[in-house]
């Protein structure tokens, strides 16, 4: 019966990126504090101090468990694929709601301070992904979990998944960026020249972000480190697509 | 002989969606000409409209031929492998010379205006892809075109060559977003929040930057889309790393 099936131990490397990757993503939440508590007077709800709010919610929930949503079927690599679904569902609805908290932060900061909305390019790709990213999330619901769809609809659907999850993540990460860059050149406009330590702190939050993606993204797209299914999705023909399209046991799972 | 070779047509979508590429690559440098040409001035070398070669020469280069060049494994999958890694290799020189110039320009044009370098966030980001994408064509020469790289060590260094390939388009992307928001932000600070039209035209560049960077991603990711061995290198089992590992004719090449 174990046939095939891969020892119940992790693949050599995969355990050390992911704990990298999980000290970057605490670097990340530390550093976004240091900032806005060292520099930008802190975070609180019913005052000034909301627009704080937004840069917080957008790191922890886009970046940080939004990134932790992608590993879990790497890390989870050998429970039953159905706890490994629901987490990873879990993990970005969670991230979902956190976003949606930062972009009421910074709509409501806007109306109080009369600023526009809207305008900036920082603006256009962080809603694009906020808003691609529900969508990513209704469909892979709509597939994967609930039971109604095909097997041969959820194997076309799960390619495109992928490439989208992938995809919006990097967007994600591109848009905290640019609200960084945006941020300075509203706040410290005159003294970014200099190389105060605001700017460089927040720049090193913007080195860090891009660390915590491309760590991620190794992860995710090493082909030896994918989740192999498990002797029983083997046995019992759970894995359809595995058997109906003939790929290889390394090859047929996320 | 013909045993497992692919008929000499491409993949159905795969010649849509590199079309698709094309029109989009040269709408960015038909939009970055636009935003240069009509609302700063246009571009001259010995002149104050010196910093203006640089987004100019970053879309073309470190945008439009990087990416060409990564897709060229796709477009020309029927061409022997020596030319098409020649190609290749050519572009993405031909990116970094162009890079190159576009780097000097920022620097000259600020000694000229006593401008700090390197302070930013774009900046950081933006050298980091410059200089790591010069790192990945020295190493790429070095382990694949020049004879004395061992098949075992080349099989090794391929799926990091390629991991890293697409990681720095992607940085070279983002680098773009954040020297568009810069610039915007230096130029048109007051008029940048009531929609103005240069405003708008530059965050599209933006968009479009985006854009041109997800279909090149769909291309390159598209499993069924790489490129497979020709019959001749199968027959004469010059894939070497095809065989010695055992994988399938669809998945050995890139």
């Amino acid at each position: 019966a174990m046939d095939g099936a891969p020892p119940p131990t992790s693949p050599t490397g995969l355990s050390a990126y992911v704990a990298v990757s999980q000290l970057l993503g605490l670097t990340l939440l530390a550093t976004t504090g240091a900032w806005l508590g060292r520099y930008r007077g802190g975070v609180a709800w019913h005052s000034p101090l909301q627009f704080n709010a937004h840069p917080l919610c957008m790191v922890l929930g886009m970046v940080f468990l939004q990134g932790d949503a992608l590993l879990v079927y790497r890390v989870f690599r050998h429970e039953a694929k159905r706890s490994t679904k629901a987490l990873h569902a879990l993990l970005h609805g969670l991230a979902l709601v956190i976003a949606l908290v930062g972009i009421i932060a910074v709509f409501e900061s806007h109306r109080t301070k009369g600023i526009p909305d809207m305008y900036s390019l920082h603006s256009w790709c962080g809603m694009a992904a906020f808003v691609l990213y529900l969508l990513q999330w209704l469909l892979g619901c709509g597939f994967f979990l609930f039971p109604g769809a095909s097997f041969s609809l959820r194997g076309w659907y799960k390619p495109q998944h992928i490439f989208f999850g992938i995809a919006l993540f990097i967007l994600s990460i591109t848009s905290c960026l640019l609200g960084i860059t945006e941020m300075l050149l509203f706040k410290i406009s005159d003294s970014y020249s200099h190389f105060v330590p605001e700017g460089i702190l927040a720049n090193t939050l913007g080195v860090l972000l891009v660390a915590f993606g491309l760590v991620v993204g190794y992860v995710l797209t090493r082909e030896e480190w994918k989740r192999p299914p498990l002797a029983e999705e083997m046995a019992l023909s759970m894995d359809f697509k595995t058997l109906t399209e003939g790929e290889s046991p390394s090859g047929g799972s996320q």
